[in-house]
């Protein structure tokens, strides 16, 4: 067997606003030998995620800084090609901070196997991973809607905000949300049943959520910052919490985006920031509840899928720009076939 | 005795940013009858206080709303004149909700008695009053600092933030306040002893925030909003709270002053927005702890007085401005001499 080339991603320079193509750049070279503890790696899944543009904007909790000729940060689903770790094997599927690369030397510590028998392995990157766990903690665990509350999340087209919405219905609150047009909103509603979902496309969005929330909210759980929260801070309802989960519409942006605080001081409002990387220990426990109510019909989950490393710069871009509806994959390499 | 004059102080117009004399006007009126269960009251010490700002704006959770023509809302310590009530006999010294004007006829059931062998009278608007308690159940309540944390305390010279600061300082945490100039910085390190104080006037207020809180800022306690809130955002602290008590910079402006959340996010912050009103059932038990702290030389308060009703706008102005050092009064009378 010859040397295998690995391709991999790197930021040609630090995007300023919204990322272009000619921001990143293909760097081929021979795969790197994994040494002791270590695992050899194929990646199948990469998985688009907003945390990555945080990370190329400075943000400085990932580990490595952005920089220029860096390989992009990124979660993937890949395959064992040779393990020096008796924990994993050739063929096995294990999840892990690898990045956008066609292989990948990992050590064995930081992986994850992935077991295809619960569920398609990419769901270990979106409603049974990460994405979803993020909503599961920040919805159930923080958010705690209560029966017949009235619930806004925001980006609710997308991998944490489709989750969250639904666990809201399923907890039994009425839940409204918000996303990019008319087709996702359609989406929103007929495919995960929320009660109702507004465009942030239109021309007056806090007027159109005021329709959707006479009583006012109870729960925020925002995904993207933007004037999308300032129209829902103006209808929270007394003694509104806000689960602050991501602020997607100002990651890069230079200047701040300024939020009036008046409505949470004239509403007693609770805001609580919170980041899943402080609760990957409870993954499991939300894959067997997240994977029990896939099962009876009470999560749904859409996958946005392109093909090919060379195009995870375009899906990334679109994911950014709210043009992926349901979970924004890349797929690398085909599955290995199950015996 | 002939019929007793009322002079109210009433809204000529609603203000439209910082407060003019202009916008108030003078009424004089024969008083009203007490009927059943009301107490005629002769106001002796009327208190200036941020939350009449937000009523002239229009905020709607103070009663009565604003317009031209009412009478400024507020709270007072009067003398009883004469009472249909029980509880209360002339010579009794009570605190109310019964606004800018030298007499009121007041329900009883509004009303409290204030003990004089407690505390001088006038703090029961003050250090002893709603400011204090709202301080007391802010910081210790819902800021719960520990010993050793940092916590920065903005308005730190006024009535709620002096106490405030202090009751960190005495639960053991390093207090740093923000206050106006560097005379009430002297102040609020002299004589209330934090540990350091920022003039908001400094041209690099982070900078110097920054240096004072070199680890972080663990407990924001915000009276202001504006830019301080802004400074003190950036210096927080992973897992940092913020309680937000006032945003007096901010009543009355036109445009909302828009604040960065991505720092919030960032250390996984809590912000929780509260008001005093829904804790007014601890008065009691606030005025004994405080007053306890008095006794003791751990708690001290300065008030800001001047005297005459016609003379409150300019104090209520003088105030806004943040050009008081300590609780701002309006003594209207003289005190009954006591036997």
């Amino acid at each position: 067997m010859g040397a295998l080339s690995n391709r991999r991603v790197v930021l040609a320079r630090i995007p300023q606003g919204a990322p272009q193509p000619a921001d990143f750049a293909f760097v081929d070279e021979p795969v790197a030998n994994a040494g002791a503890g270590e695992v050899l790696l194929r990646t199948v899944w990469l998985s688009m995620d907003p945390y990555q543009r945080n990370w190329m904007a400075g943000a400085s909790n990932y580990g490595s800084a952005a920089r220029s000729g860096a390989t992009v940060i990124g979660r993937a689903v890949s395959e064992v090609v040779s393990s020096n770790d008796r924990r994993f094997a050739p063929g096995d599927l294990v999840c892990g901070e690898t990045g956008w690369q066609t292989h990948a030397v990992a050590p064995a510590d930081a992986l994850e196997l992935v077991d295809p028998t619960l569920a398609p392995v990419s769901t270990a990157l979106g409603v049974l991973g990460s994405p979803g766990l993020t909503a599961w903690v920040g919805m159930a665990d923080i958010g705690k809607p209560r029966s017949g509350e009235t619930v806004v999340v925001s980006a609710a087209a997308g991998a944490v905000g489709s989750v969250a919405g639904q666990i809201a219905r399923i907890l039994g609150a009425r839940v409204v949300g918000v996303a990019g047009d008319p087709r996702k909103c359609r989406h929103v509603v007929e495919d995960l049943r929320f009660d109702a979902c507004v465009s942030h496309h239109d021309s007056d969005v806090g007027g159109s959520l005021a329709r959707d929330c006479l009583g006012g909210v109870d729960l925020y759980f925002d995904n993207t910052g933007g004037p999308v929260t300032d129209a829902v801070f103006g209808l929270l309802a007394r003694d509104a919490r806000v689960v602050l989960c991501g602020l997607v519409a100002e990651y890069g942006a230079a200047a701040a985006c300024g939020h009036d605080l008046r409505p949470l001081l004239a509403t007693q409002a609770t805001l609580k920031a919170f980041s899943v990387r402080r609760n990957l220990h409870r993954m499991q426990e939300w894959r067997r509840q997240g994977a029990e109510w896939i099962r009876e019909g009470a999560l749904v989950y859409r996958e946005d899928v392109v093909r090919g490393i060379e195009r995870a710069p375009e899906a990334f871009i679109r994911m950014l720009a709210g043009r992926n509806t349901g979970k924004a994959l890349v797929q690398v390499a085909e599955e290995p076939s199950r015996h």
